[in-house]
């Protein structure tokens, strides 16, 4: 049997859209000869489509497309994800189709319903596993969830004598995540003595980004197929066991790098917008923001704004239009001086006799923050928000200010992790993207006379690893300390993160490239007494 | 036997203060002679602690103030909410203390994890209910959801033996929600011939208002006691069958109004705020968003700033300046006129040969945002958005602008019902709080020449049952029609909602007083192709 994997990019509500991708590539499968293509979970309604699931008319269309797709799929087979609806149930359902016919339904068992995902809020489980024949393969179809179980429905479909698993995924990408999948599936391959044909949803929706990345796995547990990552593809395999093993290396910058681009891009097509504007700082974060929405949007649809102050340095106007140069887009430089002394002078005499404080440093940020905006409604571009996950974290960061923007392109990378980036951009492009002294220069938000990020945060090398164990690991104050770190720091970080909840649930939509993004894979309380001491 | 209901006011996180609370209200009730004091869902940790479950320290503190409970409970018994914990799985628990025991725990079987909730994502199903005897009555524990199901855990403890069910709830407010639930009560009470006494939590939590007005049936399901809504309160009751039957009148616009007030006044007092900022325009929605943060706070912590711009009528000032007298607040008046002069001539040139359009409008909207926002970076007071959820609805509001704030006190409330709540507040104060001029004037947001709401929107009286139908009951665009509305006015007005989701989700906290609300209750993604059509 030649089995298609057709790793595709669906979006989510856009039934009819999905559909015809769905036909597309059911057409180019056929002239290959396939005998059977596999789509990703939920493939007719896009992955996730949350509260969209609670509209009936919603729900209705969809099995609508599926019916469609029976009426359509002559000389071969397909597996493909839709929401089943059972007595008023739903279910996240793979339907397996053949020549016109609907030859049976699985219903997903396991439900994730912890980190980003929330599939008990719509859907009732499964229960049970069925083995289909096709070609003399005994097939056993599961959906995501499914195959992460031990002794689940893997081990169940065997059983009952299955000698293929097919699973259909829509499993959201992390730094890392890619070995943690593999894992889990080679040992469900071993443990069962059985083949995995595994293909995973591929796009950026929303926070989420999929990677694609599709495997193949024989039935002793080695790699014999993996598709490309982040993009989409249509591979083909026949004959599993005899393939040979291949070997994955994982390159960690380079995934986190191509998975922002998938985001960002996406987030763009799937929305209908076009150009970005980014403030462009000098600074580190707005010029690996700025590469990043080059590679994602090409040059011409992106454009830089640099808006000095008096506080700023020669070197913001001066990397800024370097940056700009190197990648080969256009910048804008809109002094703010006028418009904060005028805000100085309207403001007089309600400031009169407080000292210069928060106030008239975030008063600057806004202004950028209001002049970004006015030129994304004057020209229908989307502002690229640029501040990273450690100033999100503590809360270094200007609500309606720096962190104003439609996307949040680098909110869940830690700032270490930005400067590993910009290398990796500088080195992949075999040549100088984001200025040196960009790289060099000592973090500043330049809001006040010669500030310095260093005034108010313990350095980088020491916050990220905090913030990691804190955020990511959701370790105690006291495991943290007996990691080597100072109480005192261990104390104000905590403190610092706990206290700016409310600013972060203002922020703009961020990509997830962490095990832990804020956003709804973290659902703290504001109103929160709690104080791990 | 004498039964205390305990409706208090707990806070997330505060396990001490909570541990505080629930001390004095035990010796309350032991000093009037009561044998048990119940408690509402989750007394120790405070509802909902959301992602504060996934931290084992938080747990571990949640069981130890348990115990310390158990040690000071002498000569009375209490039931009390906390996070128990067995071989790695959380339960929402109730514990039944006696005389410095812990009898019994009851875990609760059914989980919510629809609309606002996530149980599920926390928390494992108890499987089991058991009868304690306590004073010759045999008494069954139930948890909320508990006692929603019919043939569930009541009837389970009815045939187990039970002659009283006790239910630990924390069950949020919102119009007309109370009717809900005592039919359900009523229901079971009857149908099990059993009497039942219900402690509900009292408070605001973010953008959850918990109600209380705690309730007592008699075995016929007859209401015997109520306890008051919105406030803390300890009742007493022994011998329910002999006690005589209460009736409810319901004020669903006075329930609204004490339920914003308490949203706002414990958002404040919960995170050691004190005073409120507010932006007056001198229209319907600041002024009653002033009115209800003067009844939560004290007219002495509530501060207005009016803006106005040259576009701004004469009455923005003047009715302004009248709700200030008529509240006793002062209020600031900040002309913008020079600050937006100086943005448009900083941005002179990149706008040259464009129209006066939305950008231009945002740019004041915004100038007025980040006056606030510097007096409340300047003084510590809270910004109070004025949004009103018409507007929020399909996105009449501007980002960062009249949408910057800590919390959007009425962005839950539909214009409609903005006016019936200022005619309300009108009325209950015996005197014009609300200028009647501000009641009258046709609303516009005054950014640009002669601008009227109706310029952009259908009235107010068409909109809002159309945001009542998609919005709160999930109704599609053929049923909505279907009642009657012109179908272009519908396309147009879903066609809006849908795509202002990003607006609202970098909206401020906003109080939830409908059955769906923008926020933790309703989850659309924001890339959506979803056309109801």
């Amino acid at each position: 049997m030649k089995i298609a994997i057709a790793q595709i990019n669906s979006t989510v509500g856009d039934l009819k859209g999905n559909y015809n991708k769905i036909i597309e590539y059911l057409q180019k499968a056929k002239e290959s000869g396939a005998n059977l293509v596999v789509f990703p979970e939920l493939t007719i309604t896009g992955y996730p489509p949350r509260d969209l699931l609670i509209k009936k008319s919603f729900i209705k269309k969809n099995k609508e497309i599926l019916q469609q797709l029976v009426n359509n799929t002559n000389d071969i087979a397909i597996i493909v994800g839709f929401v089943d609806e059972v007595n008023g149930n739903l279910y996240n359902a793979a339907a397996l189709i053949k020549d016109g016919n609907l030859i049976g339904i699985h219903h997903k068992i396991h439900l994730p319903n912890y980190d980003v995902f929330d599939e008990k809020r719509y859907f009732t489980a499964g229960k049970n596993t069925k083995i289909y024949e096709l070609q003399d393969q005994k097939i056993g179809l599961t959906i995501c969830e499914d195959i992460w179980i031990e002794n689940g429905p893997v081990s169940a479909l065997k059983n009952q004598g299955a000698d293929l698993i097919i699973n259909i995924s829509a499993s959201p990408y992390h730094a890392s995540k890619d070995q943690i999948r593999r894992d889990i599936i080679v040992k469900q391959a071993k443990n069962n003595n059985i083949s995995v044909v595994y293909c995973n949803l591929v796009g950026g929706q929303d926070d989420l980004i999929f990677d694609g990345r599709s495997y193949i796995f024989n039935k002793q547990g080695k790699l014999v197929h993996q598709s490309q990552s982040f993009v989409e593809e249509l591979s083909f395999i026949s004959d599993i066991n005899t393939k040979p093993e291949i070997k994955i290396t994982e390159h960690i910058n380079n995934d986190i790098f191509q998975a922002l681009v998938l985001g960002v891009r996406d987030y763009f097509r799937k929305n209908g917008f076009k150009n970005a504007i980014i403030g462009l700082s000098g600074g580190i974060d707005s010029a690996l923001t700025a590469a990043i929405a080059v590679e994602a949007l090409g040059k011409e649809n992106v454009r830089g704004i640099t808006m000095p102050s008096k506080f700023s340095s020669e070197g913001s106007v001066v990397d800024s239009l370097g940056l700009a140069e190197n990648l080969g887009i256009s910048c804008g430089v809109i002094p703010i001086k006028d418009i904060y002394d005028s805000y100085m002078k309207t403001l007089a005499s309600q400031f009169k006799g407080t000292e210069f404080n928060v106030a008239e440093e975030n008063i600057q940020a806004r202004v950028r923050g209001n002049i970004l905006m006015a030129l994304s409604n004057k020209f229908g571009s989307l502002v690229l928000a640029t501040g990273n996950k450690s100033e999100l974290s503590v809360g270094y960061a200007t609500l309606y200010g720096d962190m104003a923007g439609g996307m949040a392109v680098i909110s869940d990378v830690l700032k270490m992790r930005v400067y590993e980036l910009s290398r990796h951009i500088n080195n992949i492009k075999g040549k100088e993207i984001i200025p040196e002294s960009t790289i060099t220069k000592p973090p500043s938000a330049e809001l006040r006379e010669d500030q310095k990020d260093s005034d108010s945060l313990p350095d980088y090398e020491i916050l990220d690893p905090i913030l990691k164990a804190y955020v990511e690991e959701d370790m105690s104050r006291e495991e943290i300390i007996s990691q080597g770190f100072s109480k005192e720091i261990v104390n104000t970080i905590i403190q610092l993160v706990d206290k700016n909840e409310y600013k972060r649930q203002q922020a703009a939509l961020g990509l997830r490239i962490t095990s832990r993004a804020f956003g709804q894979g973290r659902r703290m309380p504001i109103t929160n007494k709690w104080r791990d001491k």
